[in-house]
Formats: structure tokens, C-alpha cells, sequence
């Protein structure tokens, strides 16, 4: 196995995780930047070609994990692998953003959900999405249909 | 930061690199086994309400980074952080599968791309796409104009 180290870290405007929009309906369109380490910037190459971008960060202050937890859309406990809970057995966090503009090594975005200086473990260019209407989301649509 | 563990193990077909369909137009349709460790069942509860699961893994066979490399669909040098290189300063994977059926710990899916017996880091459901007609994919877009 590895151990993880930091690409760069998160700027975010969310200092803790109350200030971060949860649950059904969501919207993530906080502005962010993804500070590289400047000695990785070569690695940033041609990532001007992509319009959204998968980033892995690390949940750096949570501990520990649960396999069963609940969800902020249901009242039903899930099964840490069916939910996005920050307390995993590896404490790794996804976040697909929309690429906005590069300057060196800083990457601005819109769509960021971490906290102010969440270390960045990976960068992956966002290649293709599922159709929408062959995605099921479990619990998530569910609750928006007990909404309507 | 943190030391990675395994959560399970990948069943795949693929036993070497050079089998699994790479570059422009590789289609993933492998069926394979996500063998969860059985003390982690409990974390799958509720988890066949998802149609798409996004699994992370670790690239175990291979060694070091690489900031600039040649994906398969160029032969201009790109950064790593704009392709899905294995050589990566995090050597973690991301797969996008289609979740078949569960039987206890075991969850078979379609789309494997990972090597038979590739640790598995963490299992996420995969809850919304962006819309294809919104994606710029770089390196991949120009290849497959260049086909054309």
C-alpha cells in the first residue's frame, strides 16, 4: 500500500463543515482554487483541454470510520459505501469541478464542497458522464420523490 | 496524512496491462467481481438502490511518477493531472462501473478496466453525470477529430 501525500491544497470559502451545502438539493457552485505544489506544476500540462475536472482530496479532519452511518437525505442508516460519508477506512473525497482558468500552478473552479486547506490527493480529467436517465441513486431519489 | 488499505479486491479478466482496452474508443464492457473484505459487509447495506458505482483503486504494479508522459490518443507530451496515467505522485485509480448484482460481499459489476487482484481503496455511489454536450475532453476530442 502508500502513503498519501498532498499535490497542493484546497482555497475554499468553507472554514468548517456546517458551511457546507448538504443534502437533497444541494448546489455546489462555490468558487475555489486548487493550489498545486509550484515543483508538480509540469504536471498540469495541456489540462486546459478539459471543461470539468475529478479531484481526490483527503477528508483531513475527519477520523476514523463507520461502515453504517446516515445520510443527510434519509433517516434510514446506510452502508458507508452507499453514501458519501467523510468517516471511510480510506479517507478520500471526490469532487467533480468545472475548470475555469489556469494561473501556473493555481487551477480556479467553481463547484468546490471541501474545506478551506483540504489537501489534494489527485487531479483526473473528467472523460464522459453516464446518461442521465439510466443513473439510479438510491436513497437520493427516493427522498425527492417523498419531497414532491 | 494517511496509510492506504485495502477494503477488497478486484476480479477482473485482465491479468496484464497489455489486455485491457486502452486509447481512442476503448470500450469497457469486462464483467468482474468487487470482492469486499467480509468484516466490511455492513458499509454495502443499501447499496443496490444504485445503478452506477464509482470504485477507487490503487495502482499496485506500478512504481514512481512521471509529471509529463504520452497518453494513447496523442503524441504530444501531456501532464499527468491531464490524463489517467498509473504513474501518478497518488498512484489511485478511478473506474466508473455498472452495478449488476450483489451476493453478500461481493458485488458484480460491468466496466472493469483494473488488473485481476487490484487492491480496492473506497466504493462511491456515482450520483449525477454533467451533461455530455457540456464536456471538453482535451487530448481525446482533438484524436477523435483527427480520425474523423
Amino acid at each position: 500500500m502508500f502513503t498519501s501525500r498532498p499535490i497542493g491544497f484546497v482555497s475554499s470559502p468553507y472554514r468548517d463543515t456546517s458551511s457546507v451545502p448538504k443534502g437533497l438539493g444541494a448546489k455546489h457552485a462555490a468558487e475555489g482554487v486548487l493550489k498545486i505544489l509550484p515543483e508538480l506544476e509540469a504536471g498540469l500540462t495541456h489540462i486546459e483541454g478539459f471543461s470539468h475536472l475529478i479531484v481526490l482530496w483527503e477528508f483531513d479532519r475527519s477520523e476514523g470510520f463507520e461502515l453504517i452511518g446516515r445520510p443527510p437525505c434519509d433517516d434510514r442508516a446506510h452502508g458507508v459505501f452507499a453514501t458519501r460519508s467523510p468517516r471511510r477506512p480510506n479517507p478520500i473525497g471526490l469532487t467533480v469541478v468545472e475548470f475555469l482558468r489556469r494561473e501556473g500552478s493555481a487551477l480556479h473552479v467553481r463547484g468546490v464542497d471541501m474545506l478551506d486547506g483540504t489537501p489534494i490527493l489527485d487531479i483526473k480529467p473528467y472523460l464522459s458522464g453516464i446518461a442521465t436517465e439510466s443513473i439510479r441513486r438510491g436513497c437520493l431519489e427516493e427522498a425527492e420523490a417523498r419531497k414532491r
